[in-house]
């Protein structure tokens, strides 16, 4: 599995084998069966995660129990509930399994300490988090301006491969569509 | 001027008087007058701009001519075409100045050689990186869970003071309701 870390590393920035040994040591792994949480709301976030198998959907429910879906995340993205993951504070998301998973658990404390000592790999995280924004500044663009069908087509355009994986009534809750809006898109 | 890029520099990593300097001379000043673009949807864009002075407005212009606001910037904020200028594509979206403005301007060239020449840049981007990906997250949450209620009240308890500055008929499509509707929640 740890192959997967090193080339989605090395995507950005190349690392020698002493190198990616010593990063790989700060991670821990983590198996999760279907419909298992990795993150749950009200809980401290002590990992960000990186997904070497499986599929994991990031979601907010409010007050009357309506679920938004925030995010989900397939192999080689990251996830986690950034904001309390950074900020240490407690969790507002949920993250659950939709498929059965294996993570790379990594601390905050193991991520600073990994890009004190290694710019490598502070460069790493920097080029991530510039194109982790820039995506949600498309979800962004794409709430406010799309209607349900563009919404859709902008979802299979980008990620062709979830649309396979994701359950329908699932699919629909991130589109912000009932069940038979979608039945009619797809 | 420069005073504020350093203080805003420094409440992330201490940085010397010749270090600063340094960096600072990476940067080029651009002055603008209230209602003159920044960015221009279809242009190239080559700088990211720190905010000394004023305040602007980043919005995308669907086909049917319609405008929804991304994001304001004032002092201490940072603004550009996130898509356009890490990925050397035209922009799609544009950004004007609601008052007159004064920005420093930091091309992607000259980010990326400080952020190499010196870690302690790199990792100040990382940073602001990961508080910029959290705060977009929470504006997904609030088009995606808020009525026009919530968002206004979301706005005003986190930024209180674009209020003042920003015209009502700007912060109403900022919030996607009518002057009308604005009007009854302010």
């Amino acid at each position: 599995m740890s192959i997967k870390l090193r080339e989605h590393i090395e995507e950005i920035t190349p690392i020698s084998d002493s190198e990616f040994e010593y990063v790989l040591s700060h991670f821990k792994v983590k198996k999760l069966k279907k419909h298992q949480f990795l993150i749950q709301n009200g809980n401290l976030v002590k990992d960000d995660h990186f997904v070497v198998n499986g599929l994991l959907k990031a979601y907010y429910t409010n007050d009357e129990g309506k679920e938004h879906i925030l995010q989900f995340a397939k192999e080689d993205w990251w996830i986690t509930d950034y904001q309390a993951y950074f900020k240490k504070i407690k969790a507002t998301t949920n993250i659950d399994c939709l498929e059965d998973c294996e993570v790379l658990c990594l601390s905050l404390h193991n991520r600073d300490k990994l890009c004190a000592e290694l710019q490598k790999i502070e460069h790493f995280f920097r080029v991530k988090s510039n194109f982790g924004y820039i995506a949600l500044q498309r979800r962004i663009l794409s709430l406010l301006d799309q209607d349900a069908k563009g919404r859709y087509e902008e979802l299979v355009s980008l990620y062709p491969s979830l649309l396979q994986r994701v359950p329908k009534t699932i699919l629909a809750s991130y589109l912000g569509v009932s069940r038979e809006t979608l039945s009619r898109l797809s």
